[in-house]
């Protein structure tokens, strides 16, 4: 199958980079304070100071939020004992190409000057961007291992297409908020994936079972993934939410979500696992569900306790999850998960989105203030007779909305990737690098040479101090039972 | 002993998760700055702009900080071969619970509201309590491998109260000055540990001694912790200073010292090595001793040559600690410290609290300026009459304090954790994985092994399909070598 | 060559820091926003508020230039199977010395307050020592595995020096922009380092081939140093841009560059591959090539599809260098460079150079508006008479004074690197860091694998050391097979 990716992964690579440098060429320039006229716009608008060009407000969580995208998610899924290479670089592909065409679709929706007909960008689309390359790279999540580079970078294309369209009619039409993206991202990406996966069933995926596993140190690196999406998930659920207090909540809300998420998984993965030692499975994966579930309802006025709770349940829904639903998924559902993201997006993306409904159809002008209720809930504009019970309902709308775009357009994606053209790996050559990737040889290479000193060592004690054992059979290297053996040998000689 | 752990360590997550929850509901809500009245408050303060919520100010640098916590002190614990699993996951345990508690705790002493005695939390208090966590994982350290994860999470909860008792009264009550915590968290954190390490004192450790000691890719993880920690040391330094000055200062003095500390770490750990090789634990641990040793004075006016002569002398002693003193310890003061953090945290706390009482009692107006003198010092309110040489006394009493607190502490949760009912692993376990967690089995994955399988195969069906080789020494799988030694078999059968 | 490392890194180490001592002590202050003295600054220059500061302008993006100086260049070159310590570890001794150098150096010629002859440092100063040390490590990268510490200290203490001599001319003197360095930074430390690797020439290198490549764990560590770099990229060449729409638009503009880059990397890695598959060499190095070529121009008006197709060029260019120029360089030019920086940071360096040059000559007011025209080229004081098609030519003066300084520095440094007295690795010992490290003995713990093949070897050797073991046919250690053996042995002694 190398051979159909022979010319087919460098032709789609140089021939859709060429389309984004076209299309780039023709809709997409600078927005005002990433343009030099920055400085005439600053004297138009009576900004007082360069400090308050939104790259000064959202630039580090931007940051933040690459670092999830690249070394998050990359490493997340360096689990596999022989598949880190294709990890960590077909998601270093498909993410680098899927933030160029995700600023031009999301562009398109919500950034275009009508003016000029140009999308102008700023940090803040550089972020969405990520985000919706985040929602794909969920999708990659289940079906990692079983599919070729250019079935990857198709999935992406369309995955980035439907997110756009999906993230327009929930966020703008329907008019849900949703600063953490557990419905417009990880709901999506989830089922997205997991509706590939069912496509793409193997149902002699059990001969690639030597490789469907950890080692030692690849549960390391994956422990580095989990980590900085741990870390950083403040960064990513407050990075497009309000300038000021928006912000802060949201970081805040996420930051005890996830704290309360590691307990329980800790506690659950210890409860069901046999002699109650804990499973890296779920340490590196469950612990993130807080992260998810508190996603919609982080800028809210949540309140840490409730932001606990939320981490508190998705812990156990997700250990559990990976303890009793994921072998039920994959043996009757016919869905494949390598990476388990039914526990870790889909099902904590779906709380998510109910919290936030609830969360949203509860607040009052007492919690909020005034003030604070139009501009957390954005009721402006279109939306200035809205009330929180009815933005509830469109929360709840929204999270349908997620769903049906997620599993629609998964199956009729899956429909084309099962299009036998696209080079994707055989049912015994699954999670497996050497397929898609120049592997050093692992034989040749270690120590030889640390061994060969301690051996000669070694060898020279042994031979000197027992001139007789050229008679006894080397077992092991105890020096007691060749003396044994020698004693046994000397005894014997009489009779020779 | 993971028998024991089977449902105390669920059980002890479960209830301590809940009971936060429940102190979270009755105590922790939002400050001005992070709620949704936030737009009130600006009005009411007549704040120009959104960017002047302490967000701004403090979030970048709490995100690295929150770095150095999980990845940081948790890759730097990785460097044992088969204990990378309980250091990472662990240290992510106790801290995630730790954060919560310390949030409480700290809320209690510095941000409760008396007005409706609730405490009211923003960026300060999460950078706080992750500083305070610091302090525990520092401990970790002494004890690495040889504690369950419930002695842990009691040492914890412990050290977390203790600490915010601890810091109060160095803080407020004493009034000193400790930005990056080399009294409080550093001082305290270290000799917390040793207490109880010394308390948890194992005569027969040396029997794990085959586990007690790094892998070439287990130091290469650990650097990963110490650079995370090296890097962003200036921001944990940094980040609860003063606005402005303050925050760059200390920012600047602890990038220098950290540079100064890695070239004589290098010196002595070269020249004090047989052969004048490089020892990787003092690369790993020695580099950061000028960080811990700046804390106190970073915000000072302890100039750019003043930051670099403490990082020079830290290199040195630290790197000294771990070539005569970790060993002395171990061998007549009974204390067993996995990390060394004697050498990297105590010695370096102390000598940061001593560099903060001098550069604190030799401050003048002329060198800080008057406002700037008040400013750094908090000459404000009760102690508006204070002068730079009391100021000196007083950073010597925290030092007092400081360790008093962890001295006494660290005693008494000793003698808790040495009841027989926390499912320590045994004397021939510590350091292992295996006792704590599901370890991948190593044997049955990477090639050479599956090489290996095959040859065993080889044997066994040669050795039965052919009697006469029962003399033939069958060393490797080239087939002419069998071939030969049957001819020399044939040839010495006429001897016989 | 250890033998002559043994005294003369700790000197070398602990003389220059005690000279950087010394010297900042003459020299070195902080600058008016880190003193004490800033509240009243703030007063006479009428800032409004502490964030005005500049740490907060830049601090967030010192952060990340300091992770990619560290992690990034650290990990990069880890990829080596035996020599990961070397790579992370030198190359954080030589960032911690060069910073320290480059404060200095750069300070007088940038930072230098002629009232009172001293310099005055803050946060840019510390980013422009980073970039400076980056200059060294790119170098760094030419030579690894086949020069001691004090080599790579003599050269860093020049690098540095040479540097800031070359940065004052191209940027005070000629004028030329150059906000990531694609001309200052790469260009130079690229040729720098193959000049200095010309004059360092090894014909007999081939004698450490063995370890001259890498394994499947060191290339996953490298994708750390890799991504890292990726991400940050971006934070580099918008550091220390104009406050505001500087700063906002070269992080775009790098930003795309960089996700053009993989896809042509990927394009071009899998067709020059034999059988299409992907080369880790190339992904880890070639995919950065974009941010080095974009450099100079990020903070101009490139537009985002000028952006995209700079990092497509490079994809290309980078890719290609690998697979053909290596290869020829080291044949017939005698330059043996161990990471490809030829192909990762001299031939982007120089294409960055030139679009600079491109992009600057045809920069228009009604592209720029007057004020940002002036504000981007910096056309003021005594440049106030500048236009940008001179401009264009300034900027060309500029990449060949970078082209000579780092061809003629490089020459001088390596002459002075081959004197026989700074104890390099022998032919046969390059890339490999038992010369210069502690390095654990694997033996002991890892997996029976090792053990395995270890004893395969010991029972060649034995058997061909020893004929009349002919007899003992010893293939393993099971005891059982032993037993059996021996009692059949037994039986057939009688015939003897």
């Amino acid at each position: 199958m190398v051979q159909k990716q022979r010319y087919s992964l460098p032709a789609v690579c140089i021939v859709w980079q060429t389309a984004m440098i076209i299309l780039f060429g023709v809709f997409i320039r600078y927005n005002e304070e990433a343009d030099t006229h920055w400085v005439e716009h600053r004297h138009t608008k009576n900004i007082s100071s360069d400090i308050e060009n939104d790259f000064y407000y959202r630039y580090p969580s931007f940051q933040d939020v690459h670092v999830m995208i690249f070394v998050g998610f990359g490493f997340l899924m360096t689990f596999l004992k022989r598949y880190s290479f294709g990890a960590v670089g077909f998601n270093f592909l498909i993410a680098a190409f899927g933030l160029q065409w995700a600023l031009l679709m999301q562009g398109w929706f919500h950034s275009l000057d009508y003016t000029d007909g140009k999308i102008k960008i700023g940090v803040e689309n550089m972020i969405n961007a990520d985000f919706c390359v985040a929602g794909c790279l969920i999708a990659y999540g289940a079906v990692l291992g079983k599919v070729s580079a250019v079935q990857l970078l198709v999935m992406t294309l369309f995955g980035v297409t439907l997110f756009a369209v999906e993230e327009y009619i929930i966020l703008n039409v329907i008019h849900a908020r949703d600063a953490g993206g557990s419905m417009v991202i990880h709901t999506f990406g989830a089922y997205y994936g997991l509706s590939i996966s069912w496509m793409l069933y193997r149902p002699n995926l059990d001969q690639s079972d030597r490789l469907h596993g950890s080692v030692y140190h690849s549960d390391v690196f994956a422990m580095i993934g989990t980590l900085f999406l741990w870390m950083f998930w403040p960064s990513f659920n407050s990075a497009i939410t309000d300038h000021g207090d928006g912000q802060h909540r949201a970081a805040i809300n996420t930051y005890l979500a996830l704290a309360a998420t590691v307990l329980t998984t800790v506690a659950i993965s210890s409860l069901f696992q046999k002699h109650g030692k804990l499973d890296m499975v779920h340490i590196q994966n469950a612990t993130l569900a807080g992260g998810v579930a508190v996603g919609t309802a982080a800028e809210f006025m949540l309140m840490p306790y409730g932001a606990l709770i939320v981490g508190f349940c998705c812990g156990i829904i997700s250990t559990l999850g990976y303890v009793y639903l994921s072998p039920f998924m994959e043996k009757y559902l016919k869905i494949q998960d390598t990476c388990g993201i039914h526990n870790l997006h889909a099902m904590p993306g779906v709380i998510g989105g109910i919290v936030g409904a609830i969360t949203a159809a509860s607040a009052t002008e007492s919690v909020y203030g005034v003030e604070g209720l139009i501009n957390t809930f954005d009721f402006k504009e279109d939306f200035k007779d809205m009330v929180p019970s009815r933005q509830g309902g469109h929360q709840a709308a929204g999270l349908c909305v997620a769903l049906c775009f997620a599993v629609g357009g998964g199956i009729a994606v899956g429909c084309i990737l099962r299009l036998p053209i696209w080079g994707d790996p055989a049912d015994d050559n699954c999670f497996d690098d050497e397929t898609y990737w120049e592997v050093p040889d692992e034989e040749e290479d270690v120590p030889p040479i640390l061994h060969y000193n301690n051996h000669m060592l070694y060898l020279t004690t042994v031979y000197w101090s027992c001139p007789l054992r050229l008679f006894s059979p080397q077992t092991n290297h105890t020096a007691p039972n060749c003396t044994i053996l020698f004693l046994v040998l000397l005894s014997l000689y009489p009779y020779g």
